[in-house]
């Protein structure tokens, strides 16, 4: 299977994503073998698999090396992000993930709606038959709410102009970095690390996860489609107002009010127009900047862990994030 | 708040569904007040609740009567229920639901997308919240998978003039007979039944939801619109060919070849010579003598039950919905 390149540098984490892999192709694999195939093909299309691996790095810092059902709630993060995923693109009428055709442009809506209900109960199963050995339902389930309420939030705020940056940090907080938050935290409390541990995984897969929306809000309006692998300026033609042009727009309203006001998709032309005024009123670079920002407390934090080899991977991987381009 | 008038004649059972409704509403009131208001209207537009009404009457079969986390349980299994129709509808592109319009009619169908996730999200936590007293995660997991495998089994089974009866009872068996059987035995379950009186239940919850299944396909067929409370003939404009359609195209094929063949929305004339011919070749009278098959079984079953007042409700019950207009 598959792996991205992103983990050929470390080849213990490697071996263990090969692993989950594995238990997230044959936990899908049912009689019908159209969903079983598009959902096959989905899961080795080059995810970077970060939130099984960040909770996988953090279970290397408890006492106890517990290696029972480790693989099945790693396989279960991965597969409720996917579910997430695949809604999302019928939402925003996505015609390509991870450079692929999505699979609601491929199989239609309808394929879409079932294949993401399907992979949360396969989410749902896959922690139920962990439970025997470390029950995190209720951590699951507190944290699924919170994310779709983030996702809600999102949809509320689209077509606002007068969107703020607390808003928009709030339904990213909800939308993404709640399951970093949750797939580190999960690493830290499966793995009987100290309280202390816990709590320190929790502000670090927060902090994670808010830089890498915004760097991928960023991405949106900065690379191309080449580079991306999913098609670019798809947010603000959805309304989606994200945190460069909040910040562009915190700078000067009326450069954009003729842009967004009729609220129709942007010809090629405005696009351009919008991302000139987006670099022009800083947008960019202060996005940029708040993503540094989160990171470095991230880094901070992961400074406090043991002196464990897995500590230098999660700081390398933090960096490489903020410094990815896709 | 508003009970369906079924439940007039048994005030005791009338209450534990008012209890389970307060539940219900209360487990979706979130921030975002759209979504809050748009499943408090859905919850209140006269649904049975059969769902937690065959759960709440086999707890009484128990020895001990368990209270703690009850409602909890029942609440989750109507708000699966709910969760699978407001997804169905989006599939089957359903204006209308219960005699409103539906969710994706009123929303759109990105509304309609989060609005079923976040009802999974809650049946989850519903779940969660009762797991301290009894833990039924991996129980409705399970269940929750079938359910899933049921409805894309229908999925590919669409415009297939050669699907036979027992393709389609495997189909309903998931999409519809699962959850009353996870209902009943989740009941027996949880109030402790002796391991004979929850194979029962599952088998009596296994009969009701396949009844009730082929009896609301026949009164798709033979209802109007105004007694339904929802479209008529919803189903073989979208290519799925149910049980009477089954029964009738198994005695002569050649009469509805040209009416299907075309794979698009029939005329309301064909409509009518498709109605016509499904009563002519005994389509409706063999699909109802099936639901009635299924509804006595079901009785005899039911009468295995210790003699106590809630067997008599069950009884009256299973029996009132063979009868059922809408």
């Amino acid at each position: 299977m598959a792996i991205h390149s992103l983990w050929n540098k470390y080849p213990t984490i490697q071996k263990e994503l090969i692993e989950t892999q594995k238990i997230m192709a044959k936990a899908v694999t049912i009689r019908n073998k159209e969903m079983t195939n598009a959902l096959h093909l989905f899961f080795q299309s080059g995810g970077k698999l970060l939130r099984p691996a960040y909770f996988l790095l953090f279970t290397s810092f408890g006492k106890t090396p517990v290696q029972k059902h480790k693989y099945q709630l790693a396989a279960s993060l991965e597969i409720l992000h996917a579910a997430t995923l695949i809604h999302d693109d019928i939402i925003d009428n996505s015609p390509l993930r991870r450079d692929m055709p999505s699979i609601q442009a491929t199989y239609g809506k309808d394929i879409a709606v079932y294949a993401g209900d399907f992979l949360f109960t396969v989410y749902f199963h896959l922690l139920s038959q962990a439970s025997g050995t470390f029950s995190a339902i209720e951590l699951n389930a507190t944290n699924m709410k919170k994310i779709l309420v983030g996702e809600l939030d999102q949809m509320n705020l689209r077509y606002n102009t007068d969107i703020t940056v607390k808003q928009y940090l709030q339904h990213i907080k909800g939308k993404t970095a709640q399951l970093f938050q949750l797939s580190c935290y999960e690493g830290t409390q499966f793995s009987g690390c100290s309280k202390m541990t816990q709590i320190l995984s929790q502000q670090i897969g927060y902090r994670i996860g808010m830089a890498f929306q915004i760097l991928d809000d960023v991405l949106d309006y900065s690379s191309s489609e080449d580079i991306l692998h999913k098609p670019v300026m798809e947010d603000v033609q959805i309304g989606n107002y994200t945190l460069p042009l909040i910040f562009a727009m915190e700078e000067n309203r009326e450069a954009f009010a003729p842009l967004l006001k009729r609220r129709v998709p942007l010809t090629e032309e405005e696009l351009l127009l919008l991302v000139a005024n987006i670099k022009k009123y800083h947008g960019l670079a202060k996005a940029t900047k708040l993503a540094e920002h989160y990171t470095q407390k991230a880094l901070q934090d992961i400074k406090k862990l043991p002196d464990i080899p897995e500590r230098k991977i999660l700081i390398e991987l933090t960096e490489a994030l903020l410094l990815r381009k896709n």
